[in-house]
């Protein structure tokens, strides 16, 4: 597969906060970026060479797009299929299209796993308001009724206690095709990021202990500031599983695969991301070549960077009011703070996020 | 002094490496970037919100680039005093005209170290060439003329071994005012990069052994990679002498003070930058707030994040056509690559450089 040059041009679907971080690795490789968003202010926009401001199936604009980059790549997989298809016959798309089309339909994502032989939580699809109780019933205890698409960060999600909530989780979440999961208990929330080669090597980062308020990530803890404690084989098992995931799709760049730990100490596949993640926000300042590195040197057909990490870290997400407390963050010891660029705080935005770091407790 | 909010806009004057580099550490905290730079295809022009294309010296361009902007800060010393003088004028310049008119003149720098007590190599002030003889006999040993205003990366110098060697070398450097220098053995060369906030607050970073080739700074190395030994006392020393030279100008931001160790072990100054430098650039990759994070936070008037470095490293300059390397720089382990974004590899430019890092030996 091609490799780029130094001052060849990325391609990047959509300019958000993740936009901004591929652009800004990208540069520290002497690489440009062209950012595709519809937003005049996207985050993305003040730090690339280009911006096309359009809309994702404005086709003119892809084909453009597409002839003025040396490869394209993505922040989010919820782009349209028929876009997606244009841009890959014109141009290397990496991640390919099976990377995107396999997370963006949570059905298709979890029949994906279990093929690979990795644990789900138990599910039901659901097609109509009426499944809903009997696949309540039989899954037992709490449940929660996920969009098969678009879902993000809680989004789409309705939780039911009892067969009689079914209705209005229905409602809840649009009248859509879904899944039914149970609601299973965990010791812990855990996540794998690894990244993959045009070769086909692979690296994984430690993993993160990871929290989450209403659906949304809150913070991710690696090494001493986790308060669970990761056993090398519980590790192993979740790398491994990760890079299954990478191989299977044969996707080429960061890939982030969300687990669940069991309080027996068995993981369990919650979703997998393909593209860098919120969770391996903490490889920005605790490792020398992080996610959007990484990423970054996946796409462009580079030898990939280790993952090996030199600090132990907590990532903090700052949620929309928290971010104007900016300054107190800057004063803090052993803290670096990364805010996004956008104007606005509303409430549930990720606005941006701060890292602490410690040396490494463990041997390296 | 006025802090800066999270969108505002930083100006920088030059858009080269080192604007580049502060441009994305600015995004990194949510700050836009305005870059001036009379370059079409300037490095930082790729990663900044707005780049104003204008000589140095154009007035009205200064004068909409200065309302445009929050604080204005500089990449390099030697931008006209009157341009300067126009923005200072008009918006907060940080640092002030003192910390750039000091090291714009060779003779004015040295005057200024020696009124602060701190030691210089013994020179001479060069008006005609006529006065280059007798002062290379009374310095004893070879000597080095160089240019008072204008010199950078070995450029402007001329070195003597006799007095026979005077009218070539004054002609080497262009017959303008100069200062002669004793060329004194040295067992290392050391540099002290601080960073000083609107509080007078100051941080300093360990100290890098630096090596030079025909000038230009060849590598940068700290902790075990560093093949002289810093005492704790000459560490000090020398980062309370940075912190005495930023003190003195009311300077903020980064500073750095080159410094020769005599054989015996005295420092001297050899001179300084008041901006960030590049045997500092090893931080970006060993420190958790880098130089150039610390001269954003600076001019924000924000709190200065810590000094203190993660891990030992080792930073290389890629000059000319080493940046061809890149390929294998990136499959090298524990190495991490900078580009400048630069088309041509002309030689005796500076590409990018690489960063190799290594678990910190000494206790932190």
């Amino acid at each position: 597969m091609s490799s780029l040059a130094p001052g060849d041009t990325i391609g990047i679907l959509g300019g958000g906060q993740l936009g901004r971080m591929l652009a800004m690795s990208a540069a520290q490789y002497g690489l440009k970026t062209h950012i595709f968003d519809p937003a005049p202010d996207a985050p993305a926009a003040e730090v690339c060479a280009h911006h096309t401001c359009a809309s994702y199936t404005d086709e003119d604009a892809l084909t453009a797009f597409a002839s003025a980059c040396d490869v394209v790549t993505f922040e989010f997989e919820n782009i349209p299929r028929a876009s997606l298809e244009k841009l890959a016959g014109a141009v290397p798309l990496r991640p390919g299209i099976a990377s995107l089309e396999t997370s963006q339909d949570r059905l298709i994502e979890k029949q994906f796993l279990e093929g690979l032989g990795l644990q789900v939580a138990p599910y039901a699809s659901i097609q109509s308001a009426n499944q809903i109780a009997p696949a309540h019933a039989v899954l037992g205890g709490d449940t929660i009724l996920k969009t098969r698409r678009f879902g993000y960060d809680g989004k789409g999600q309705a939780r039911l206690r009892e067969s009689a909530d079914a209705l209005v989780a229905w409602q809840t979440i649009g009248e859509q095709p879904a899944v039914l999961e149970a609601r299973i208990p965990f010791a812990a929330e855990l996540s794998a990021v690894v990244a993959r080669g045009t070769d086909g090597q692979c690296v994984a980062y430690d993993l993160p202990v990871n929290t989450h308020t209403d659906g949304i990530l809150d913070s991710s803890a690696v090494g001493s500031f986790a308060d669970f404690s990761i056993s090398d084989a519980l590790r192993d098992e979740a790398q491994q599983a990760a890079i299954q995931v990478a191989s299977a799709l044969d996707h080429v760049g960061t890939l982030a695969v969300e687990f669940f730990v069991s309080p027996e100490g068995t993981i369990l596949v919650n979703e997998f991301a393909p593209r860098v993640h919120n969770s391996g926000h903490w490889t920005m300042d605790a490792c020398l070549v992080d996610q959007f590195d990484n990423h970054i040197r996946a796409i462009a057909g580079w030898p990939l960077g280790s993952a090996k990490r030199h600090s132990d870290a907590l990532m903090r997400n700052l949620i929309g009011e928290d971010a104007h407390s900016h300054e107190s963050q800057l004063a803090a010891p052993s803290v670096q703070l990364h805010l996004y660029g956008k104007a606005e705080a509303r409430a549930g935005r990720k606005m941006g996020h701060i890292t602490q770091i410690a040396p490494r407790q463990n041997s390296v």
